[in-house]
């Protein structure tokens, strides 16, 4: 737990939602690196590897869901700031019984891009869920966290492997 | 494997992505209920627990936002067809050193909703995270996957426990 | 008050938020009609009165704006049901001291289409205040109301004069 | 009225809506602060007060619906410019008759954040209408104006009680 | 000109923008097929086809754009009415001084899908240009037109060769 | 062909389509004109052009929507950056049987506003097309191009006449 006596900053005094104040902020360089991890059958992970277009649209798909979807973070995470990201990346990599997603994010900005990292890893997780549930409905995402962190108050944070 | 040997119908024969032609099917009642968990240190848990104010607007603004998602799935996953929800619940259970969300979504239409109910659990967990990441970093989002399904030509669905 | 014993149907029996299950309601026709009225100095409506282009312009954009957020209703307002809308329009009346907006919002739906009139009246105002706001910065929008309503179980509704 | 000899700035010389051009502004502070009220009979504002878990979700979901919305004022405002808030807060006021929204949005940029304030404002009303309708159909929002403006060229603004 | 005589339906009689009312009308079946071409040098067009990965993913984020904006349709052109696609698909050749895009909407309701067709079409091209435009930015979209029409009162409809 | 031996930019080494990190880019004055054709019939043209109401509101609109869309780019184009504009201006010119669509945008950032301005133009066009498609369903929309840009690393760009 990295700050055990700060209260919730996304909650006034009074305990009500709202948007925490960083203006007084100053614009830095943030990065964030979050993962997530599609189970599945290895009959279906060899699917998405075999054939040339068909592995090109099911991971392009993916990826493309997973960028779009950090540029839109703010609609969909009540509290989070707008945030114009200078960069993001999905990268996808099929292995024998599942898919690990690693998606990037970066920006040049007074708050940090978390959110927007694994808001790219969970919406490119589903969406290979979705192109795949015809034929392995009972896939499961798991292992959806922050990987790494850098810019801002609270210093960089690697997290254990 | 449901379908062993179906291709993955968000591909034409030709490997491409494209939404799949739903317009031969029937409309019908269709439900799916989605969980996902959120796993927490102890102490982080006991936070949303303790102070009925605090608590009402995390577990609130999380439950929102799955709510506001899920109405938004045909923009996040590329091949989804639009849905018109005829209900969306998202119950959130705080138990030790996790979260459990269970997300619920219900439709009359030609397709099933399992994204829906899935989108909702995804960004409820991660509106949990956004809302707590300032206490506990290390947060993990796991068992993200379809729990029951009803409704369609594939008949009903239970995951074993 | 038209039911004063029942519970706030947008809330479960705890007190929860959650979109109301209306897949046992039947199709049917359903009309709203609501308005709004924004209140200026004399010499601010002069403003739009005059001129036909610059007329055109500011009332056009307040009825386009006003009809697309009705589209996007279940977007703002969080337990507010997808409908597909089979008609929306927003007039525009110019007094002497204040432009009076009356939208309307029709449907075939299993539920009404109060918020989307209501919506679309509102946003119809607000564009009216943006465009208008650099001359008169105390411009104050009111009687922000449902008018109208007709189809659904509650029966036809209509706001005394 | 602020300015009695300047056009409206949103209309080119012929008369025609455009967007503004900002980029010779500085970026600088800005803050806004914008009212709305929901009048309600007695019987439902006591409804929200009474009962913790339902005030919380009556509440907190007016709350989030104001502070998301304000996020989006450029997808509803035609011609208002993007604009990343620095923060934004709903706060709500439960009255005899009537719910008293107070919301504020501030950002450091090009041009003000009056529509950020006013949108955040107007939706947590919508939702609270939303929220109530089923009880008490004749609730009116009224009183939407902005109170506060900091920054900008034409100087601090605050409107008389 | 198909129907010399009618006043153009989008316009009230006083000329004012408004959602036309389709409540009236059929749901029937809806299908429209709309073409756009992305004229380029021959060099450019020989980088898309030459080298798979590449390949895959501009024409997958060309079809993908393209699929995900056909379903956002009545956010972008103001006085279209919401819709339920049953299906959209996106072609791209690629030839050997430009790339044909053919994009076919499709649905059961009561109005036409021609807008769809035509917006899924535009947005692919447009990708492409953007994919594209550090190499060639002097490529021009052309022929954006509507190709087919089945369905509704004003029957099939195919633009001559 | 402006850099004939750079790779995509929107593609990684190994193919797959990323957002293009922008991050070591100055902040600089951006601009980008664009331009669309939509050709119709003289009667199609002369129905725009006559009737001062019927004009404002087609032109109005179209304006309006062009406005609009420029704002959504990075959801529309999926590996465009979110950029805020601070200018954007729709033109349309009514000719004889086309109406010329001229769009500029402009901002202070680290990426160009090409796409910005591609994509108010198309939109504009496509909602002209739209506004008249019932009494002329064969327009068509051409030279949707780039006309001037100003502004990064790859110098002024004007298109020949």
């Amino acid at each position: 737990m990295t700050k055990k006596t700060s209260r919730l900053n996304h909650l006034s005094a009074a305990g009500e939602a709202h948007m925490v104040d960083v203006g007084q902020k100053d614009i830095s360089y943030r990065k964030a690196v979050a993962g997530a991890t599609v189970h599945m059958q290895a009959e279906t992970a060899r699917r998405i590897a075999e054939g040339t277009a068909a592995k090109g649209d099911v991971l392009a798909s993916a990826r493309i869901a997973g960028i779009m979807a950090a540029k839109r973070t703010p609609e969909l995470i009540p509290l989070c700031h707008g945030i114009q990201l200078t960069k993001v990346a999905v990268e996808l990599h099929v292995e024998q019984d599942h898919v690990r997603v690693v998606a990037t994010a970066e920006a040049r900005d007074r708050t940090g891009v978390e959110m927007e990292a694994l808001v790219a890893a969970s919406v490119a997780a589903l969406t290979i869920y979705d192109m795949l549930k015809a034929v392995d409905r009972a896939m499961t995402i798991g292992d959806v966290a922050l990987l790494e962190k850098h810019g801002g108050r609270s210093g960089p944070y690697r997290r254990d492997a």
